[in-house]
């Protein structure tokens, strides 16, 4: 909604709230009363994880001083505005200096919060995003997935081939009648919009705090089926945000609890919920009646074959289930070697497409389709990416752990009623928020600790037809 | 934009800025840097300025503790709540114990600060509104008003009966034309859409920052004429806002100066401009033009005749520029009696209804109508009402002074050229932000100290059809 010229006074006050927040956590008083609850006999359990949450960002903002955080500050403006150009010029070189002053930066951080937090110099990055979770829980599982994956991408190929040709429902899809269909399925969802909103714009996203969320989308009337999937993404977000306890909002216990897992409860809707065939045998005469749609392009096993479509591609956001892990695995074992110092800034473009030719068999036409396409290198976001595919293979390991638990949630679906899963969800997983790390989470939520089978068995099932 | 539960998140989270700010500006070690900075030989105008906004806004914060801000915050969340239900129902007895407690505080308040800044009672209250305002600048020229304005009712009542009558343009008036139509002026009087936005809301305002600055208004389809002036009127709030000097952009001093010298600048397009022969000569056909319109309704002396309409009646926010300052003046007097401990809650509706007999000769049928019908008292703003009048004046009155200045101003209106009045406000008005205090600023802009003469003269002329 912002007018573009109010970035710069947005982004000052941005920054004054940050640093009213960095003095706050660090000053003496914080850390006093810190230890006095920590040394507090009878807290809660409760009480006890907002403690530890504190603490934790605690030492986290201690480990940087202000004078580095501001140098990291600019040097992630700086080089995020000169990568917008360079992307479009596909153009490393232009950009690779600024990258090479924010990747020293960067390492230097690592060892700053690996020092105080006893971690490596990935992991300490890494739990900014998704305390608790350690690269030693997921470097397996990512080489397990990174063996299986161009096999069975050999044989999703082979069957989609196999299978009748998807058919594309033709528009125009006027843009009122796709946000009436979007808040419908939103509603039905769970979303409430007594407590947000659903607006239009660039990027979509999910933001706000839980009692006000707000979601986005971007509308093209000659396709309205990649802005409604995209919809029930930002609502799986939105549904963890609504569903965090009420007693403990506005204590860090009470937030989400990390990336992997916020991905993971949008994954679930998106991936789990909304491509499944119980869902579109729901949704497809929805969508029908919305735009007056008639014929076959419109059943529910066309649009399934639609929201399923395999074709690896170049560009991460774009890719579908199947290669997305691939997108993801690829930046994880270079921005890991970046940081620890086993590969140096300039050597990325070459060591990106080896490891895309490696895996998926394609090699970008420039860096614009390649290394320069995402920006969270160019503005410090180093340590997000596992989060993605963390969160595909919670996602599936949890929509496995409900269905199991509660047989009624798939047929529910089928018949337009989510409040099972919901019901499930709430219990399980959202309300929970930060009261325990991750992997601990994980854990209680499914009964065990995180894997790639459910992952792959799902794989399986929707792209080579095996039962599940 | 919020969603109604988002409410209590979003006042829980201005209850927490306002505290810090609170502590900030209370601080010993502001007050040891704001008497550093007063002893500083070599300030600048500007900052000399800026030091006194500084210390004036934290004597006025100094003056209440924070116990009795937050009691005062509550007794006026409950007022308000009970008020909304009392008003729907017409009974003031529901919400006159919480009045009572209220207007305590509000008497408490008002002590604590006469004492602190040297003031009277109710010089001290208007003081937060209008900083350098005092009561003995405008109760003679109150005094004025209020004898004048009873029989110039008369007399332009008469006038309007002499002249042809109103023919209202028949809709149904399309939403998204009448925004068009809204941004089009918006552009043309000199709205920065870099820098703002127009959007829909229940209650018009003006908001935002003056790098982004947003401006809100409702739509009728059946009546396009009353959201449009409304639209002219927040765009003089927003061009006051925008034209704000950038080297003082958030300081103090950088500030608009005071809520009076604000509802000058709103009047002065919606009143003095928008409503003038010459600006209607230049928009009637642009408005028929938006709308299709064709026929006398659409001339521009016959929508000169409708936006200068003339009606006695209960209501202020609908009260014609004539009425409007009697229903100013005697809340005025009510409130200035009830502040000084002359007259008890208890007493305003016998009182609201005898003033307003005297000065309009009407009697509202129940106290919905009457002393129900603003917010005002009800949410603890107390020495505001004022302001609306005194900006009236302020506009007639610098409005004369720019086109005595440049006589080229109003011959470029009629051409739909605003840039010269804009100058000429720039220059004059917004570019001193904070600089001085509403009186001294008034006196630089427009030569001479406030009084109600231009603001007679401009009835006069507009009213009863007397030359300038």
């Amino acid at each position: 909604m912002m007018p573009p010229g109010g970035a710069d006074a947005r982004s000052d006050q941005l920054a004054e709230l940050n640093a009213l927040r960095h003095n706050m956590l660090c000053a003496t008083e914080t850390g006093d009363l810190l230890n006095q609850a920590a040394d507090t006999p009878d807290l809660s359990d409760w009480q006890r994880a907002n403690v530890r949450e504190i603490s934790r960002r605690r030492a986290s903002s201690m480990a940087l001083s202000e004078d580095f955080v501001l140098a990291r500050t600019k040097a992630c403006n700086t080089c995020e505005t000169v990568w917008r150009q360079a992307r479009a010029d596909a153009d490393f070189k232009a950009v690779l200096p600024h990258l090479e002053n924010l990747l020293s930066l960067v390492r230097e951080e690592a060892e700053a919060k690996a020092e105080v937090l006893g971690l490596g110099l990935y992991d300490a990055l890494l739990n900014d995003y998704d305390p608790g979770t350690r690269s030693e829980h997921f470097d397996q599982v990512f080489d397990d997935l990174e063996t299986f994956l161009p096999e069975f991408l050999g044989q999703a190929l082979e069957h989609q081939a196999s299978q009748a040709n998807v058919i594309r429902p033709q528009g125009p899809f006027p843009v009122d009648k796709q946000k009436d269909l979007g808040t419908g399925f939103m509603k039905a969802l769970g979303f409430d919009f007594d407590h947000g909103r659903l607006d239009v714009s660039l990027h979509p996203f999910c933001g706000g705090f839980s009692d006000d969320i707000r979601i986005t989308t971007r509308y093209d009337d000659a396709d309205f089926t990649s802005s409604l999937m995209g919809v029930l993404h930002e609502t799986g977000h939105a549904l963890y945000e609504m569903g965090l306890p009420q007693d403990w909002r506005s204590q860090p216990v009470g937030d989400a609890r990390g990336m992997s897992l916020h991905e993971s409860q949008s994954l679930l809707f998106e991936m789990q919920v909304c491509r499944s065939q119980e869902f579109l045998t729901y949704a497809a005469p929805i969508m029908a009646e919305a735009f007056e749609g008639q014929g076959p392009a419109w059943s529910a096993d066309n649009l399934s074959r639609l929201y399923s479509h395999v074709e690896p591609g170049f560009i991460r956001v774009d890719a579908d289930e199947v290669t997305y892990p691939a997108h993801v695995i690829l930046r994880y074992r270079l921005e890991r070697a970046l940081i620890e110092g086993d590969m140096e800034a300039a050597d990325i473009p070459t060591a990106w497409n080896e490891a895309l030719q490696r895996i998926l068999g394609i090699t970008p036409p420039s860096d614009r389709e390649g290394c320069l396409q995402d920006i969270h290198w160019y503005d410090g976001a180093w340590g997000y990416f596992p989060t993605y595919t963390l969160g595909a293979m919670m996602a599936a390991q949890i929509f496995d752990a409900a269905r199991t638990a509660e047989p009624d949630i798939l047929p529910s679906i089928a018949r337009g009623n989510f409040q099972p899963l919901l019901n499930w969800l709430r219990k399980n997983v959202h309300g929970y928020a930060s009261k325990f790390e991750t992997p601990e989470l994980l854990e209680k939520a499914t009964g065990r600790p995180l894997d790639a089978e459910t992952f792959k068995t799902h794989l399986k099932s929707r792209y080579l037809g095996r039962p599940l």
